[in-house]
């Protein structure tokens, strides 16, 4: 009798990544389950209110229908994105624009339009984690160029992205300012590094959900600035609405390019998934016309919290650069492995019934035995509760039985 | 001096097809500006009000923070889901469910989790369009076998299933009911189907958005009434609640397995996007939980449109196959060429300031000169308009001073 089996995942449905934080997931769980508080500085899921604008646009959504948006976005989407381009300082119109489905969407479209299976989008680590499954999901190869955290996780010599590349090479993808490192990348290697992408041929995407969160009074410096006929060809913008205000579950993001081809390209990708959510992509839109108020105030709550987190870790001796933006810092602890400190600090610690959950750092990196020193902290709470989550975390160093480093 | 030239979209992003009536749109736009009506019976968007439950939930939404829903879906979605299977008779545990951002996204996964680039999806034509966009994304090959509108296009014996298949094919795709068709395949023809699957080690992958949609009387076999292990291993469904509850907008759909590998890896990529929107899968629970009386109305509803459609085709000389179910029906006409007559339809021709908009058939075929005297009405208006909409194709057909077959 013939034995018939059941028949096989695809390889890139068995390499596709986890998420960094899942394996803990059950773990904080049965923690919250023994009555352990659990700060949660592992997600990038703030705890800020929605703006009311956003969710007074949902409560009052009057159509008796709820039908499909055109797939490239809702035509006040559209303009509403255009508005708030032109309120960030770039000229943008609606054709240079596609509405996606959030962020995560834009980045799968980019991915896809720029490279084929065996192709090569260079990354630099740590780095975004779900850009190593939108690679994995499109069969995309992904070449990591390694960080140095005591040079701030800025971006290496172009010498050193020269050599990286190959002729598989199709794109360089940035985010900036960066998770998961809160490092702002400065005029000066951003252009360093469109020389290397024009001299090479290669699209640059840039993954800028996080433009408003600069701190110390720096500017943020988009890749949308460069207005070079080169620049225009090869740049990508990834954006969305998501930590910008405060929104992440509406999933509305955009993909910018002045390029036809890709425009034209990521236009039929859309057609095919038909379109983005239609009462989210109405909501957004008066944030998106009128951004500047609300992302001000954004940007200050975030520099105090930052402030608070950097100020703790050094009191618990936890020395790190202060990072510039966006609303994550990567430490470095004293562990050998900090997967398994984030597991004991769910499984067998407390500090008066608290403790904390981290995202740790080994998920950030392509490359095998990187990172596993390293955390990703957000700071998604209050002061109050940061303060209190970096004090558990330096009593939790102290009493950790583990691996030292 | 070098010269720069932009970098070249993938091959992916050149062959990504664009929707069959794209080319359309600009002159409906253009005959509406003109004063013309255009009765739109080209694509899936009913004109039914959404029910009311979920609209009044979206209104009522009242967290003060919009946050990320889990990867895998709401605790609440997923089990309304499950709810709804149970009304229809199948039992669906809750991690055997992946809720995703509509059918569309449902369909990428499964792609993407049974194949690799380079190998093949086994589909039969015509088929629904998106199923070449999500494969040419994902770098999968597509075989169509040509199914006979004379049979009602119906699935053809084994033995022609089983030539088409070759080393590379992973998985055969249907969508029954059928879009563009309206087929209702019987238990038998499924059953063979699972055989050929079952023999050759394939996934099976059944798109059942229409689930509810058959007429005459007719039971509805889901690929999940067949449960042998070989079944339950290799069935993938895709679904939707898109047409089911009028709410196309909504973006909720869910992909079903019970295959622990193709969940785990659905499970990976379903991380990687983050979610689906937190809103619309709050808003569909209520008619997850209780479907029935709503697509009962639904079905009579449908029914009813046919049979004006399918009276009026006759009326007008337009014979074909009476449908079974969903709410489109593929007709062959008298043109030589349908894309041109449908162009010309918005172009040179009203009858008392009133045309048509129609799918032509080539592009629910992937073999090239196929399906070029085929067009696909949805019959998505009410009767009245529906009966107007066929008689003025009727009287086009008369005038149109095109290529005749």
């Amino acid at each position: 009798m013939a034995v018939t089996q059941a028949p096989r995942v695809s390889q890139r449905g068995r390499d596709a990544p986890p998420s960094p934080v899942r394996k803990l997931m059950p773990l904080a769980a049965a923690a919250k389950a023994r009555g352990t508080t659990v700060y949660h500085i592992n997600i990038g899921q703030p705890d800020l209110a929605t703006p009311e604008p956003i969710l007074a646009s949902i409560r009052s959504y009057s159509e008796s229908v709820l039908p499909y948006a055109p797939s490239r976005g809702m035509p006040e989407t559209l303009s509403a994105w255009s508005s708030y381009y032109a309120a960030v300082g770039y000229d943008i119109p609606t054709d240079e624009l596609i509405v996606t489905t959030g962020g995560s969407e834009a980045l799968a479209f980019a991915f896809m339009a720029v490279a084929d299976p065996g192709d090569e989008i260079l990354l630099f680590e740590p780095t975004y984690a779900n850009y190593f499954g939108f690679a994995v999901g499109s069969a995309i190869e992904t070449v990591a160029i390694t960080l140095d955290p005591e040079d701030g996780f800025h971006l290496p010599a172009s010498a050193r992205i020269q050599d990286a590349i190959t002729a598989r090479t199709r794109a360089i993808c940035i985010s900036n300012p960066n998770n998961p490192t809160g490092t702002v990348y400065d005029r000066q290697e951003l252009e360093e590094l469109l020389e290397v992408a024009v001299r090479n041929d290669l699209f640059v995407i840039s993954d800028e959900t996080y433009r408003e969160l600069v701190f110390d009074g720096l500017e943020h410096t988009s890749m949308l600035e460069f207005d070079s006929s080169e620049a225009r060809d090869r740049v990508i913008i990834v954006d969305s609405v998501s930590k910008r205000f405060s929104a992440t579950g509406a999933r509305v993001g955009c993909l910018v390019s002045r390029n036809p081809a890709i425009m034209d390209a990521v236009g039929r990708f859309a057609q095919a998934r038909l379109s983005a959510p239609t009462v989210e992509q109405l909501a957004v839109v008066p944030m998106l016309k009128d951004p500047l108020p609300y992302t001000s105030w954004l940007r200050s709550e975030y520099e105090g919290r930052r402030n608070a987190v950097y100020e703790h870790l050094l009191h618990a001796d936890l020395a790190c650069r202060k990072p510039s933006g966006a609303f994550y810092i990567m430490v470095t602890l004293p562990v050998e492995d900090c997967d398994d400190f984030a597991m004991w600090l769910l499984t067998d610690f407390d500090s008066n019934g608290e403790t904390v959950m981290v995202a740790p750092g080994a998920g950030f990196y392509l490359t095998r035995s990187m990172g596993r020193q390293q955390a990703r902290l957000a700071y998604v709470l209050n002061k109050q509760d940061l303060a209190r989550a970096v004090d558990i975390l330096g009593e939790a160093l102290r009493q950790y039985p583990g691996g030292r480093a």
